[in-house]
């Protein structure tokens, strides 16, 4: 017999979560759910892979900041670029959400939808984690795979709601999670349809379309999903309105929130994070009834690699 | 034996189409598809069920407004509710999209999203087609739910892009065309996350989302599916972006507009309706080696109850 879940300590989340699995999942149960409505939803940035010193996606905003500069000399004393291109990380966290969506808007934009494909396609193949000196797609939670894995062999369809770029995360989702792109849903810009040249394209706008995050969420599944999850899996306060909506519905749920408190493996932080900042969240989990899983004591591993 | 697409003709057509899910599916076929990129698309209003003497969900629009009607003394006189009131149609027409969007919002919006799912399944159980005396999930075209299972049978996902409400559409959607909710795509108006009492709700806004027609249908694709189809069926000059967003692939790839040309069966229209006008359509059919079935010449039934 395959052992369920190796990477998971034998505690108490992963005999909830088995648990949670053969309540819904096995025919004799009387909490049974079909497999149609076994819908399970998780955050991409710290939940399935790690987001620290900063979101991965942010990290490849910021090389290209860096790389259309030279068409832009006026980046040089325009906030918040100048702060990118100067790495002065204090400044650009001083201009928040804004500030990133304006960086966003910046060098996402201007393109067709398979060229800014081919960018982050040669990025993600290049680039390495300023610490921990791996590929990008290479620091993804071993012990996550595993429960996506598992959730599926037991009839669970996985979604991903993410606040990342949708285009983006669907780049490596389906060749490193299985998640076909499809069940990728995350924050989004506007694009056009266009004939060029007799051919048709997609372009993209530098205009927002949708912020799929906080109270975001619960409409994104709604509006790709159009279903209730009946799991829902978060690291953050971002993901709190997720993990409402998710454990309001009726029958059998799990809501789980990852607390990145393993400094030695990979990061700890929680309340003071510019990324991933977990501080209501941890408050609600109690009076909510979500779990709360620690890296450090319920993951015997946390990379594939090690 | 299980005879494939009893419902069409032996035909061109059928033929066509059975030639097509051969090289895409067959493993020894030089031109085998993998089973997650067989995406197939189809339009709703006129291509999964009729259309006439309007769309459907547009007569749901009006029953709401008159049923709306004794909260709304103006409405009376008040364009284009007074118009939807006195039941004058060419007045009804002649507002347009524009018109009738504001019907939607006027109806649509100011509930929650289940209190909304409440209405249109009631709606959808006591309503019958005035000419047809049918309720209109009777008027599904029998041809077409064959093809979506054969499509499915031989691996194929099979999608719903339509201009009409993505939340109305997906009422019915899996019980009716066998597609689950988050294989719908359609137009939306914005909804609002909230907690009501301490229960979180999707409140739904008098605001478009998004208007999933025309040039709006390869974004809805690209949105939601983050794929490019391989096949994709349509009726109407609103599909056009969608076969040649479909069409522009590399590979095997097969196009399809259905023409109602059958007066005594259903309906036949097509350069001169107001729903599900088909003009330009024929002539690019013609071009982009779309292939075009004949309700009359292409299927042997029209409905599921003949």
């Amino acid at each position: 017999m395959i052992e369920t879940l190796p990477s998971w300590c034998d505690a108490w989340v992963k005999n909830a979560i088995a648990e949670f699995v053969a309540r819904v999942s096995r025919e004799d149960s009387p909490e049974f759910v079909p497999p149609a409505e076994r819908v399970a939803v998780f955050d991409n940035d710290g939940t399935l892979w790690s987001e620290q010193p900063f979101y991965f996606q942010g990290l490849f905003v910021f090389e290209r900041v860096r790389a259309l500069a030279e068409k832009h000399p006026e980046w040089k004393n325009t906030q918040p670029f100048q702060a990118t291109l100067e790495r002065d990380w204090n400044a650009l966290a001083g201009f928040g959400e804004k500030g990133l969506l304006e960086l966003v808007m910046a060098t996402h934009a201007g393109m067709t939808a398979s060229e800014f494909v081919s960018l982050v396609k040669d990025w993600l193949a290049s680039a390495r984690h300023p610490q921990l000196d791996r590929q990008y797609t290479e620091l993804v939670y071993q012990p996550m795979l595993e429960l996506l894995e598992y959730l599926r062999v037991n009839g669970f369809k996985t979604f991903i709601i993410s606040g990342g770029g949708i285009e983006f995360i669907r780049t490596f989702s389906e060749r490193v999670y299985g998640i076909p792109p499809e069940q990728v849903v995350g924050s989004s810009i506007v694009t056009k349809f266009e004939m060029r040249e007799g051919k048709p394209v997609l372009v993209r706008q530098a205009q927002l379309n949708f912020l799929d995050d906080r109270e975001g969420k619960p409409v994104a599944i709604n509006q790709h999903i159009g279903r209730r999850p009946i799991a829902a899996f978060g690291n953050s306060d971002g993901d709190i309105p997720m993990l409402q909506w998710t454990l309001a519905g009726d029958g059998p749920r799990f809501g789980m929130l990852l607390h990145h408190d393993d400094a030695e493996r990979e990061f700890a932080y929680d309340r003071h994070s510019a990324s991933g900042r977990l501080d209501r969240g941890l408050q609600e989990a109690e009076s909510g009834g979500w779990t709360v899983a620690s890296m450090k004591h319920d993951w015997q591993r946390v990379f594939g690699f090690e």
